[in-house]
């Protein structure tokens, strides 16, 4: 229940608080020159305290390979990675020692499990996501050698939408911003909601470029599917859309279908799917993110014990837990397309004949 | 592939023209009463041709069950059910033997499998739904006798929003309307799409009540991204949202935050669960459907050949597909529901010493 | 948890005396061509009443192929098939209703679920093999085509064993034995026992040749420790041996390895397998099976009422169920070949490069 | 595919010359007392070294906890445990870099992922069992808890075999005999191989008492299924049998079968199962392992390249396997049992009821 994928598959572990979090991701093919520098690069992309729009936390993020190479390239067995916790600082968590935070997964992990580590959030932290941005890089390498390429930005912050979609500018964002023009304006806003202890919402705009007619197992590991599943896992999110999404729906049919010529598809509505399949064309996916729950002003909640209390949360914390996201939302893309390419092997006799044997 | 649950697991199989369609539902604890007449009405609701809002087609849907109960009461054998195919007017489909039909899955199954069925869709078409409602049903009597009920409806249509969230109406409503008042303006924007040869989207609102706190299996088959994948895995669906969705990300931390009182949360804006758990509130799941690609305007597309064709569809089809949809919305919520509630057996120690051996 | 195999599931459903038991076989690569008169005679093999050295029980056993194949070729989606049950006495179970038979699953069954189907027993009769053995035609036929070939016989019986493996003449006895001269004294033996209304264990051997380097899947997945698993799990198996098996263990180290030149291996002590993963040599399996444990002589038991009992069973019954074994071995071997080819796929960058796109 | 079991699951990584190896146990329920002390002394039971009859390597095996406890509890979270590789002598296996170990998984892992780690055999060393035994400890806390316990031994080494089966006299023989009268003869049988550069095989004894009835998941996941799986997939086994094993196939039915009384079974032949689900009897599993493939007597071989050479191993090898091999097979038990435990709940519909809401 902590793996996610069928064929390539990641298993993390860890608490925000513990001693280490990582994971094992399993089904790599052999023969893949594994990048260290660019594992690393990815965790910096999701390391905190970048900016001012993101939580004063300083965690080192320093990612370690415990197996599953040698000599640079992949061998076809588990690789093991681990990030050691550094910077914990615990004692932030006393107060909530006995109450679950509004909005916060405390009160059904309680509840759930009978007890919980509650220094951080425990398990259901965020902290976990950087499991999945280690796992998610090396499932990039693989798609790189492929010809897929992935890329994110922010779309809306707090409501203020963005009309460009410029990926190359997003890079260098430090809120990972999709259009320059938009930008101060989202910037303001999650700088206001900060100064006010408060949070603001956000959505994630995610593509894939270059992937190859015939991604996605049809009827229960759909390529849409899946990809709601692993975005909608992700902490805060709260919606997804395939494509043109909801704007689909308010569209005719003769209006949403993609027409087929020669060259291809003449629009892409779809999000570079039909029937939970890839078409060829870009897979496009929007998730959408919540306000960070934890906010600094006061809330009602309960205690362990049932009791009514007022909470003040203190810690460090994201204003806007969208800009980050962005980088695990790139991951989760990754893991779920170098998964469906692995599973689409196999699907006619002729590719059996041709590599059952070498 | 074809499988959808871990513990309680729905295989699935048959196509749109062939012999049959039918499932084996896995997993059922023994000592559950099969009411098979409630398994044919739950077919009958989603049934074609109930209305002029619907498919002309006459399917009869006739389910019987083949294993895994005796004596009225489940065994805790597999549940296998079969639906033979009676209505099948496979020549409608001669003249898109060799083209895609635009919107469809055509293109990616000939490309993905290097062969495919015409007829009706084969496997990709919404008839296999009919195999998930059957599946649904016997998980809606499990949870039945849990205390968990699910309810579904229409909240948009053509983007004309309703209101009001009247499941009592949805359920004689022809169109499972939840807002008596709009029904009308709905309805009117159906049949003129359908007469305009064209066809509409919509947005089913699916929610459970009676869902106790704990459901839901961190981190990776959270209770929010498991209805995520159910959801965007039907037929046409575009976009997923949990509570308030989208809304949500307009919303401040301050605002978005359910506060939590003795007698429970003082509002819902999260759709009954924290960190991918229920916390024992209302679930609510929104689902947005396309309009139906089958439309019957002259529309561009290519042959298998790769040669430029104009295609005019034959055959008979919905002109809104998120009527029929909400039945099978229902029947995704009830599988993952039952899946969660089987998964969530064995979390403690406490529990497992008092059934261990009973 | 009816289901066997990772990318090539069967899913089989059904019980003794229930409507008709069947399977569905998942993950068959789109292509191949699906030869039914040759899963009819696979079920033939395995059908009773052949001689009197099996049940006098007739079954038609009649299969019928309800989907995933389109104009004699696999189209990539489930093939389920069914088969009806036909010559059910039920009566002949009504005196066992409320007991235990010595040797059966009817105990087990009761305690675990709290009710049982007592027909025939239920879904614990080996008449559910026969899905198993319509699943191991298809794979059989996909195996054929890449070269790969399954025999099996029976060199045991009773504790009399053969010494010659004469595979062709094994498909012709009507007892499936493996040594033409200790046939005559195997058959006598089966008969003396029924003549006694007792019955005998035999022991089967299973090999597939042309089997390339690379099958199994370390280090949960090893082809030893799946085909032990597969052929344990065939009703009346008690114990199963890859290579030379127990006789390994009376070897040293430096007789037992098998050395390597350049043609090849010049010993297979080891079966086909080292580290769990084929070594291009025969496949070598050996299933010994029981003596059946429906008998005609008064046994001691209980009723589901804990009262002491003795019971005489009616019926009619296989005095040796290692024949008709055999056949459903071959199946295990064939399914669990080509999940293990299917998985196979991947493994490499070059290969994922190859076939990627097309 | 480095995954075992269902519900409880163990995912393990690392080569026996890389950083670490470890696992991630997953599944365990929250509120398990967690005994690390225990789980180190298990560790300690397989370690090398202890004995003149074991390879002269010398492990810590020291293991740590990374995640899924606090303050001593289980919290329902993926436990992760790592131990660092501290003696490892890489330079003893550059002679056999380019070339293929007889008896052992070079040449298949060669094969198959086209490159390997030929340091100690990799991924394919017995080394790896260490964190089966880390899990499997685990896996013992909770059963203990439940009033399961688990025992091994050696009943046999190099043919020559024990009639008594004193497990308390096991657990204090440095070669974990069962019987105390042949302890001497079979390890002077050990200490003569090891002295000819040779090497033996053993049979290891393995039960489980305690065990209710009800265990084990018909009919792809039953319990002596499961077993051959788990004890076929322990590296050098070669042959599984339950109960009786072979020694049931030479006896007739009517002294094969169990009878049953009011006070239970009046003989356990079976091994405690039947139908693939256990009985309430002691389960008896027996595994034949193979003599140890590294010998230091020139065998003949190829390189990688194809050419024919004659290998001298270095290195320091156990003579006999079985011996470290009975703790892990009772880890493998132990996984196992714990794993049918969790997959038995939520099998009837009372005890959903009962438990679903607390």
């Amino acid at each position: 229940m902590n793996t996610f994928g069928k064929k390539l598959t990641l298993s993390t572990f860890g608490e925000s608080h513990g001693k280490a979090l990582g994971c094992i991701l399993d089904g790599v093919p052999a023969g893949l020159s594994i990048d260290e520098a660019f594992i690393q690069s990815e965790l910096d992309r999701r390391k905190p305290g970048k900016s001012e729009l993101e939580t004063g936390r300083k965690e080192e993020d320093k990612v370690e390979i415990l197996s599953g190479t040698f000599e640079g390239l992949s061998t076809g067995t588990p690789i093991a990675m681990i990030i050691y916790n550094t910077n914990q600082k615990s004692k932030d968590y006393d107060n909530v020692k006995d109450l679950f935070r509004p909005g916060h997964a405390d009160f059904t992990y309680f509840h759930k499990y009978g007890l919980r580590d509650y220094r951080g959030g425990g398990r259901s932290s965020a902290r976990e996501t950087a499991a999945r941005v280690a796992g998610g890089a090396i499932a990039k390498l693989m798609l790189r050698e492929l010809g897929v390429s992935i890329q994110s930005g922010l779309c809306e912050v707090d409501g203020i939408k963005g009309e460009v979609q410029d990926f190359i500018y997003a890079k260098t964002s430090k809120m990972y911003a999709l259009d320059p023009h938009m930008e101060a304006a989202q910037e303001a806003a999650i700088l206001r909601a900060k100064n006010n202890h408060d949070s603001v919402g956000g959505v994630v705009l995610t593509t894939a470029t270059g992937v190859p007619v015939g991604l996605g197992e049809p009827l229960y590991y759909k390529l849409d599917a899946v990809l709601a599943e692993a975005m909608m896992g992700i902490n805060a999110a709260k919606a997804v859309e395939i494509g043109d999404g909801i704007a689909s729906t308010h569209l005719k049919g003769s209006q949403n279908n993609d027409a087929i010529r020669k060259e291809g598809f003449t629009s892409n509505h779809s999000g570079g799917m039909l029937g939970g399949i890839s078409n060829g064309d870009t897979i496009i996916v929007k998730t959408h993110f919540k306000p960070t729950p934890s906010i600094f002003q006061e809330q009602q909640t309960i205690t362990v014990h049932n009791e009514e209390v007022n909470c003040n949360l203190k810690g460090r914390h994201d204003p806007c837990v969208a800009i980050r996201g962005a980088v695990v939302c790139e991951a989760m893309m990754a893991l779920t397309l170098a998964d469906m390419t692995l599973l689409n092997m196999g699907k006619k006799m002729e590719h059996l004949k041709n590599i059952y044997k070498i």
